[in-house]
């Protein structure tokens, strides 16, 4: 019997990582299939108007035409992630809301012909009043985005737990804070496209970025009003989703109505300013916070409130006015708490669920927490100690939490940024900050069910896995075949995976909130567990042992402690085949939580099955001529329970970072005209982090070894782009002297912040510099 | 609760239709895949000759040329369907052993550069003495096709069970005849094509058409040293099988290995002369039957030598050596019966497993009962009732017949067709005659595990059936679909079916061997049962009833005897999903046979878990000036055990008459040149029935409810093609009062028979007429 290895917790190459690099990827925009038609979509250049009609004739008539789409032939179909947040017509019949919304589609032979033919569909508009900003929207007379939401609040989150008002008045120390932060971008790099093909047996093939294929599925069978099994979501590689591309898209509704019209496969593909338009935004926040803590820096009560800019359509908007609070709140221990959480309708676009929930709301709980350390003479990271999340605990709303290791993610990040050595060390103008976060871990948001998986073996020993995952980036897909191949003693390279195509896969909720390695991952390895005992009960009667005595590794079964009694596992699957037993293993796993329908508005239970940690250490140099700022290092630990594969992990967080801290806190928003056009939609004007920007960073891996994780893993890298941001707030803020509550960090920021300070204290210096 | 109406039984339209009648239906040939290219293949223009050298440098040149293989650069991988059947080379490398066999291959962009550079290729042949024809082939000086086969016998099957020689010595009558057939033709509507996708991932997709893609891809795995996972044969439509797509071809491997070269899809397309030399063709044979019978009519011993001309290879021709024994071993009471079957190699194209095995053999041994009948002064047909197989009894090589009711088609065929009414009382070259035949049901040639399949369900009650029987023209995925949605109460509507792909469905062994329904079909009854054992758990609790009370109906889940108590399946299964439960049902089903390794050569034990019976008869005019026959009438008639769907089976039978009677007896036969070339390898010149050609046919269908088969049925419509030319042999012989022993009945056949009769009686008239 060979020596004990695991594949778990190896460093393993990423499947896809070659046909990536060489660019054999195949992406949705890059599939082609015979007959296929061009789609085109006609966008409304108001952002706030009344359709009057819609005349198509000229367009149907240009030759190689071959279907057109508006909200004329359609059924009027509302889509919402539930059924209280249904507000948008998949293709709009009475108003379009936003400039950008997509009004009425071409399919043709070619895309010229597409265009052309779209240019020809004349929309007569009857322009309305719009607002642009939540107080505008929010003020007593202004226009109503959907009648029945009045003030035009598309949700209000209230949530109170303890006594708040009490809290407060027991305090020491109680401060509140104002943060802002105007919407941002999901900037993945694949923009969106679909790409439909009705089959001869009725079913309609859907390929698309996406982020839940069963989600996506489930959704467009509504919409399209077909059986569930007849709209098949298929695989294709993905560049990104980070939350953007969780729920249906009307491009992939309007791109299956064409399909249908035309029987013909059709192909949309969004341009990069499309993208930005017409998917989805992070939401502009400006959020209130009201902190009270005792002399020793321990948080007796807060209140936060935070006004979102949701844009013209609810979509996931809802969940991401939840999870800022919800993550908060599991990060630290809160006696008293209050949340009220606005999402306001304006006519801009749609804003979703986001990976970095929250810049001016996490960001703006931890820098106050940094302000108030200061007034009380603390030292930011003690005053995160005493306030940190234990294992055991149960957080405001009820949830358990049954494993956690934040305190030592801020201990061991602490000490490899030297922050004892540094803080309150550093010369001017030269600062360190720390975030933290939490993130739940297995989050079963809108489906029922969980995950399956199902595993078949071939008779040379061979297995195919198949599993609802969909990899969109994070490498899902390896993780899947690793926990297998850990299961059953194979070699990762033996197993072929069939992941995300609905047809051939069962269910699964996506690869969002978390949920695909704790909820996939387990119903993988419920599944691979399964094969093995029918292997295990097959071989033992062959090696004359107990089931319980076998243990599988190297492809092999062997009898503990009698390392010469083995069988390969290609012969002990023939033997079971010449018997008639086909091996297959079958396994469903769903998260052990509270299914209220009204969650979403007031959370109570148990929300995820486990939650992450992390903590992030920034230290930054600012240039008080310029206001630029230079990421010095970064810190970046995450109690992610068991890192299944470091490589990955590591991957995750350090994605994590950029996206969360170096690009989203210090440089990423959209700017609007004020007929709610977006300036800059594309690469030039949008700045994303490229790889110059990418500053040094150091990884800390924490693992808990989480009770019901896969191998104990829990999510890996949400922990740490959520506290990536607070990092390099509260570091530049440090440097200065000063705290900066308008984000994201961009020069002229950073100089307004110096100027308010010289206003401040004028001649005197105030903080540190 | 709804009146009891079950989908078995039931004639339900086939799923494929549509789009086979309106040309929607997409064969291999009609596959386009992104840059993929096209292939030619050379052929080899001598019937035996040395290989002294492939240039293919030229070739290789000629831009536009993305690969070219032969057998130099391959590793001379040897193919048989059996370990000791292994002679062929996929792509040959010392010597070619017929006209038209596949010496290299080219992928080009288009097809032109491909046929072209096909054209560059320089083989140098030394050219060697062929064989043509069995004797040839046999003589002592014969030149070999494969040095370790004296004799060129390919395979000699020798059986014999029970006192041979004292049977004839108690026979009262003992008779021995010969009867010959040429070489005939599968002419499958769709000529072969393949194509293969190299895969990011490192596997490889292929489309053909066959009979069996796990097999296929089995094989090619081995061939291409790929792990069996890697080696991914899609679904395409199949346009017909018949047995002669059942092994793997040079082609697929050709195919699989241009594209591995280019990295680049390939597609290759045959045509119709391709397929006809470059697939398998019915062996050309030659048969010696001696009966011996005792005064009643009852066969006391037979002994039967025939002799097969196999081509230049293997294939499946060994199985085709046995099966004609063996089918009518099933058939008839036999107390001592030999048989010696050799297979010859000659230098011409493969034969392989025909639908219709046997044309000189079955109807060698039918039409002597007929003759040596009339010599006892019996009815043919009461002859037939006297020697036919009975439920309950055991063939000479030891299978046990569990449902059998031969004696009824026998009957109820004769009733139909006013048998005893017309039988002697015809007039002049007006006959009528009668065939009788047994074949395997669920008979597991070549692969281990039978089949398995997996069934899941979607939140609103849909399904998705995952089976690997493949379709190839019979309508199996009805019957797949029909049997899960009556176990489960579905609608067939409601089940979305996914069969064939290796890399989604289970193992299967293939449909051919009259497996499709037996094996396939129970493992779907299994898979079915289990689901709906979960769904009953599920529903049980909320009915507060018991499982085995409760009955699945029309989408819904009832309690037996209380109508009112019912749940929507939708209902159940979304139930189960709240609790994390996906339902999945597997099933594993093999036949319960005798896995002996040489039961090619020496069947012994139970061959096949049960066997079809069936009873053809046939009415004729004979002009005697011409030779044309005119095919009056024809009663199809099978025990199937049970007709699952009365539509399709009926489409068996009536598709095996046309096969095995009006087309493969009356006008199929393959001519050559003195060279080994095929005369007529194309439609115009090889004639195969047209639907004018199709005689009035009607069908008995007779039910045996078999204990294991999936609701009672065994294979429907082999027992018909394989009685069917037996009656029309049967009833030309009576027509003219003179048996026809050479095969199939052209007029000029049928005028020599005339002669040879005229030549024994004079003007005597001899027999009827």
């Amino acid at each position: 019997m060979p020596v004990e290895q695991s594949l778990i917790g190896s460093r393993m190459p990423r499947v896809d990582s070659e046909a990536k690099a060489t660019g054999r990827a195949i992406f949705t925009g890059d599939i082609s299939l015979p007959g296929m038609l061009q789609a085109k979509v006609l966008r409304s250049p108001y952002a706030h108007a009344r359709i009057k009609s819609i005349d198509t004739q000229k367009a149907e008539a240009l030759p190689g035409v071959r279907a057109v789409v508006s909200g004329m032939n359609t059924a009027g179909v509302k889509w919402g992630v539930f059924r209280y947040t249904r507000d948008q017509k998949l293709l709009p019949q009475e108003r379009v809301r936003y400039v950008g919304e997509g009004v009425a589609a071409v399919a043709a032979d070619t895309l010229e012909i597409a265009q052309e033919a779209a240019s020809l569909i004349k929309v007569d508009y009857e322009p309305l009043p719009a607002v642009f900003n939540v107080w505008d929207a929010m003020a007593p007379d202004a226009p109503l985005l959907h009648e029945d939401h009045p003030g035009n609040i598309n949700v209000h989150v209230a949530i109170e737990a303890g006594e708040v008002e009490e809290g407060f008045a027991g305090s020491y120390l109680v401060r509140e804070d104002t943060f802002t932060a105007p919407e941002d971008s999901y900037f993945m790099t694949e923009p969106y496209a679909a790409v439909a093909n009705p089959r001869q047996d009725g079913s309609l093939e859907l390929w698309m970025p996406n982020a839940a294929p069963h989600q996506k599925a489930k959704a467009l069978a509504n919409a399209l009003k077909m059986p569930l099994n007849k709209v098949i979501v298929r695989k294709s590689y993905i560049g990104g989703a980070f939350g953007g591309r969780s729920d249906v898209f009307p491009a992939e509704f309007i791109t299956a109505l064409l399909s249908l019209e035309s029987d013909r496969p059709v192909r949309l593909c969004f341009t990069r300013e499309e993208n930005s338009l017409a998917t989805r935004k992070g939401h502009g926040m400006y959020t209130i916070v009201k902190t009270g803590m005792d002399k020793q820096g321990r948080v007796l009560a807060r209140d936060v409130t935070c006004y979102m800019d949701g844009g013209a359509y609810s979509s996931t908007g809802p969940i991401a006015t939840s999870v800022p609070f919800l993550c908060h709140e599991q990060c630290y221990r809160l006696p008293a708490v209050r949340y009220n959480g606005y999402r306001v309708y304006t006519n801009k676009p749609i804003g979703g669920m986001y990976r970095v929930h929250g810049r001016a709301w996490a960001t703006g709980v931890d820098l106050q927490l940094d302000i108030m350390a200061e007034e009380l003479g603390l030292d930011p990271l003690e005053l995160r100690l005493r306030n940190a999340r234990q294992a055991g605990e149960t957080t405001p709303t009820g949830s358990y939490v049954q494993s956690c290791r934040l305190s030592q993610c801020i201990e061991q990040s602490a000490e490899k940024a030297g922050w004892r050595e540094k803080y309150g060390k550093l010369p001017a103008y030269h600062g360190i900050g720390l975030g933290t976060n939490s993130v739940q871990t297995g989050f079963p948001l809108g489906i029922r069910g969980g995950s399956a998986a199902i595993i078949k073996f071939n008779e040379d020993g061979g297995a195919t896995l198949i599993s609802g995952v969909v990899d969109n980036g994070q490498g899902n897909d390896n993780m899947l075949v690793q926990i297998a191949a850990e299961i059953l003693g194979l070699d990762p390279r033996d197993i072929q995976l069939i992941s995300a195509d609905t047809e051939a896969t069962p269910n699964d909720p996506g690869a969002y909130s978390m949920q695909a390695t704790f909820t996939g991952g387990n119903a993988v390895l419920l599944a691979a567990t399964d094969a093995r005992d029918q292997i295990f009960e097959e071989a033992a009667q062959a090696l004359e042992a107990h089931t319980r005595d076998l243990v599988a590794k190297d492809r092999s079964i062997y009898v503990a402690g009698a390392p010469d009694k083995a069988l390969p596992l290609a012969k002990v699957i023939r033997m079971a085949l010449l018997k008639g037993n086909n091996i297959i293993g079958r396994g469903s796993f769903a998260s052990k939580v509270d299914h209220r329908r009204e969650w979403l508005k007031n959370p109570q239970g148990q929300l995820s099955e486990t939650f992450s940690f992390g903590a992030t250490i920034a230290e930054v140099k600012v240039d008080p001529e310029t206001g630029e700022v230079d990421i010095l290092n970064m810190v970046l630990s995450q109690d992610c329970g068991k890192a299944l594969n470091p490589m990955l992990v590591e991957g995750q967080f350090e994605g994590g970072a950029v996206m969360g801290g170096s690009s989203g806190m210090m440089k990423e928003e959209h700017l609007w005209t004020k007929e709610g056009l977006c300036l800059n939609p594309g690469f030039l004007d949008y700045k994303v982090a490229l790889p110059l920007d990418v500053p040094p960073m150091e990884n800390v891996i924490v693992e808990s070894i989480d009770p019901t994780g896969p191998f104990g893993a829990k999510e890996a890298g949400m922990s740490v782009a959520m506290s990536a941001a607070q990092a390099l707030a509260g570091a530049v803020s440090n440097a200065i002297g000063w705290p900066v509550m308008e984000y994201p960090l961009t020069p002229d920021r950073v100089l307004n912040a110096l100027a308010q300070k010289k206003a401040a204290y004028g001649d005197s210096k105030g903080g540190k510099p």
